[in-house]
């Protein structure tokens, strides 16, 4: 990601922060008034979102920023991910804004982290989707892969997804698969999703890049990956979670997405915390 | 909120998703196909975001939209929650979009209900804090009122509350409190953070509207109340959770205040149904 | 205020200004060309925007500035303010930008000084109103103090102002404040608009933070203080002038609020003049 | 100016002024609960902005707006501009924005209508400068238009205006002109600042379009009439007040501009009554 | 492409266009003054653009439009493509921008047409690149679709395309491949860039998508095709005119990828005419 | 122009471009390594952009930037235009921006330039039209003047062109100009389009600065020459070619405004090419 699509981002978040002024720190605190803290871990989990984190400060103000945990690290409690030296009035100012964006991002690269864990040893690899937040959606994906996950297309421009409202429109799997080739640019994959082993069959005749096998349980899995047998990535869908994604993985599949990762996210505990 | 801000928060989040074109839509489905869907809740919880998911649509193009649910309203699994027609291509565009934004926002009234019904027949409220998405405060605060919570400060600028570092920074409590004074406007209320009940004694000298009883047990939290006496309101803060939050209701204290309805969101499930 | 809002502010005020080049300035002076000018005071009064005023000679280019006087301090014709060395050609294209910001900024700093002076020794403090200029209203409240005002709430959503409007549609004062209370977050102020002594005392037993006390006589204003006796903060507004502030004033109210600050300034004449 | 460059300029002041929600009129009107106003003059002057004033609600939803007088009417103490009926938590919302464009605007519409009076008869014009207000340049200058007045250039690429730092740099007035006239298109007017008669001389000299006397005498000023003799546009510039106006006009000049139109605007009074 | 999006582009062009007023039409026509007129072609080709082209009229205000061609339609010169009524002053400040837009588009279309037709009946496709101009990608890439061509990736993000720099950097084709597909989603293609044979040869072996061929001739490109017997797509690249195309396409390659199509555009002739 | 307005048109390319990340470089590339490269000029013609393609790459990160050639220079096929260095990584994601926007540039200062030397010696100038390319303008209008030729009006506020459908609303060119005169203020010029001898005559007759020969040939145009004797400027205006230019500025007309300039760009062909 660019440096000033981040900015936006943060000075976005800022200003629906402050609006004004900080009425405490604005009235209470000197300019020359300058504080230490350091960014605290109070879990053990993926950092994401640091140099994120700092930006902000960069953005208000004159700081000296020291680094001492990167994105992709694995943290534990206690750990100091970074130090921060500067005026107290926009240390404070930015605090809320600088933790609402690293929780969030070391959120979502811990749990991904987690799921990626769980299937260590199988060929499958743990994928995110569309199912982000509002405007969040790079540094969403980026957490994604900071713990180790990789990431689904961006958007609906970048690779065709078949669905059952586009082939019942069309007819058949088939029909919609040729009509798509005939429209679209050599770059873009095209993925059909299928809920049944026929339907398996049929995506599998149209050559298409990439099957979703939405929903299935486990045997027809393994039968759609004997059937499929590496003539197209296999990606499993639906409801998947640290209970089940393990069998999952073993059935064969390629990809496993899970929208959770990005739609049910719970912030990792970072504290950034004042040392006298 | 005011219908054009939603509208950029939709169009940010529509441009996100879709940058040039639904690439298997756009390709497949003539302008004149057109198709009826219903909004579906496949969870029991509180509803919020119906009226933003279906202007989606409106921004899209021409359909038909009939709203049976209200934002607030206790739903149902298996629940029609609204109903629309219109051009398949578009609605299969503004799909994803329209879905990211009532799950969350149904998920943080759900949560917020749920905490509320825990603290039924206390005196307390429940409350959420700054700990948002950036962006997304305006629609997060919101759903915190359609799950019956109500709302703190929205941003730096609407009330003053006082930390450790500011106070430390003027000398104690009573002097933080009498400068502020001397600064702020007289709409503006001030909150004092405490962790003693000395602390709290001092904040109540100063004739502070509001002390916060961070991180305190429950024991203490009683005392506080006690000593306060009405003369302030009093927010219990810091890790309160569903197992947690009966006991600190029955302190007396008058606000609850929980980071996790916003900064640990639980996507509410609700699809779009294609009805054939 | 954060920088980069008032880098906003400033862009477009420069974007408006220029356009396309400078006309006679880019097709004249050499980029070698470069100039020293003073910021020099015109009249007495209180300084205001002179961070801003500097501010948009180095978003244009890179310049040697040195601020003599600063936002707050009481100036006098003949004054210089800051010294600025740069680029000719930049000094003459952020000259006017430059001068109309301060001007107005100063300007509203100076009025609210003279309505501060005309009260002093009483209890009131004068305040601004929401009669702001569109876009500038950050820029206007932080004048407004600079002067020795105090700030009225900066929105609609940070205080709850109750108007003949919202109680006719209630039924009561009473009943709107009741309501109210249920429904608002606990750092939200109730501020009750009345017109006679009934209301002063209905509005009074609702326990609302702060009455205002619109377009009365003084000797009306006089009981109403006597009234209130301390239970509630009293804002006097109405077409308050010069003439009648001090008396205003003098009934005991605590708060003196004047759209004219911000609605009708005068700019205060500051030139920037190239110092040869 | 087009619409939806007015709309920005509206959506920006509302936002500024609601952010969040009405706290008041969200939390105590029903969405079904309207009333009927009016825009009501409470002074004598000219109108400007009643569009832009009604377009602030048509912004909000869904209103019947009845217009009785334009923008460049003459109106009188007690005159009803306009009519108003719609959602009443929706009028109250808009109010403030709608009036603080139309109370500015009609200001600047009434002060140079009073300006142009002074001089009836006479061969001068009254104008505007670039003195305005960051972001309200077109809507400050349309409504020099509708007081009568006319516009000087609207930002430093629609004409050229030499001052003494041009000229000096360039050596005289006769090589500052040859030199510009070589660079600039054939659309582009060339203005010489001039402040003795000699160089009203060799400005005339050059075949210069405009030539301003800035800060002369009245004396001066008809000596540089008869000078001219029709041969460039005369522009009387330097605290022009409404005592001194008319002699300058009588002069002979052709232009008079007035920095104090756009940048020292009383607010003019109207008021939006509802009606019960 | 959303609506809203193009209303975007159009705007930005309105205000570039318009800016305050339109000094002529503004000041002569008045509101009530209505014309026709119609979008004529000048010239033979391909439309592209008409409905951007008439958005710029709703956008300016209230018009009666009728569209008898659309996009993607051969055309001649002669034809009237739309025609259109309403005020004329709109009318006039709209129709610059109109037909910039109407004319940049078909001429893409006309000159993607063309290049289409020359390689009629071969295997080969017209393609457009990156090579856009700022602002305009989406447009531009649309109008390559309706002159009969396909659209490369529409950005950086959305196919890996592996150049000289990238393949230095790892230390081969073969490393800078498999170091890629670990870490890019599963619905990303992989472009390698070749100039020999060899290279061809060993991009192949690491079963990438796609293999560009950079300014070879037709006899290497023929065994290239040969190489690859269809394992990969062949991408024929650079300074390919009309007087090559055929024979670049007979050499068997899949697509064929023309810059000019969108950085040397000629704008197609047509104008708006007004009927009398 | 000014440098924040540059950036805001390059970051929009470069969003547009990159969108989420650079697949190739971002995954495959260390912040430590670092590359060398070269502007280099593919033909002969005239530098412009240099300065815009050089900040691409400020705005993207840290780069050691050498210019060795300005804009409106010649350069010749070979030449090197200017070095830069720094993270390859940022310089493989900002090249393609980059050189999209000076090859545009330099393509229309190039045909720019050899319409000028085409009429050398002759008393005309080449000059500009509105007919650029959405939110282009100011660099396009830009690159005209690099290239020798002169900008026509920016925009539609900053001079008044009389078209035949405000002359016949009017009723006659005399009346459309004398109204307009009324109306306009004093730094605004008036260009009147003509199509007769006739016409010129009634344009001239008003006074207006500028007189419009649309599409005329060359005897009529000498004709109009002839009657004007400096009275007005004039404008030949219609399908100027290289062929027909010569002629056009030999009857004596003073500019010569060629649309193709901005609506019809070949580009310039420069490339960036690493240096082992």
């Amino acid at each position: 990601m660019m440096q000033f699509f981040i900015d936006d981002v943060i000075k976005t978040a800022l200003l629906e922060d402050v609006n004004y002024i900080d009425m405490a720190a604005d009235n209470l605190l000197p300019d020359s008034h300058t504080s230490k803290a350091v960014f605290l871990a109070k879990a053990d989990g993926v950092l994401c979102g640091i140099d994120v984190a700092l930006r902000v400060f960069e953005l208000l103000g004159s700081f000296t920023l020291k680094k001492l945990k990167s994105d992709g690290d694995l943290i534990q409690k206690g750990d100091i991910i970074a130090e921060i030296e500067g005026p107290t009035k926009l240390l404070l100012k930015g605090e809320r804004t600088s933790l609402n964006l690293i929780q969030h991002m070391s959120g979502i690269a811990t749990m991904t982290y987690e799921a990626a864990e769980l299937i260590k040893g199988t060929n499958a690899t743990v994928t995110d989707t569309r199912k982000t937040l509002p405007g969040l959606r790079a540094l969403q994906k980026y957490a994604v892969t900071c713990g180790g996950g990789k990431n689904h297309r961006f958007n609906l421009s970048d690779a065709a997804m078949l669905k059952d409202n586009h082939i019942d429109a069309c007819g058949s799997i088939t029909k919609a698969v040729s009509t798509l080739r005939e429209k679209i640019g050599h770059t873009v994959k095209i993925e059909v999703e299928t809920r049944t082993l026929d339907e398996v069959a049929e995506a599998l005749a149209t050559g298409c890049e990439i099957i979703m096998l939405d929903n299935m349980d486990c045997e027809t899995m393994k039968k759609a990956v004997e059937m499929t047998d590496g003539k197209a990535l296999l990606e499993a869908s639906g409801n998947i979670t640290a209970s089940t994604i393990r069998s999952v993985a073993e059935t064969g599949v390629d990809i496993i997405s899970i929208g959770a990762l990005t739609h049910s996210v719970k912030a990792f505990d970072i504290s950034l915390k004042v040392v006298k």
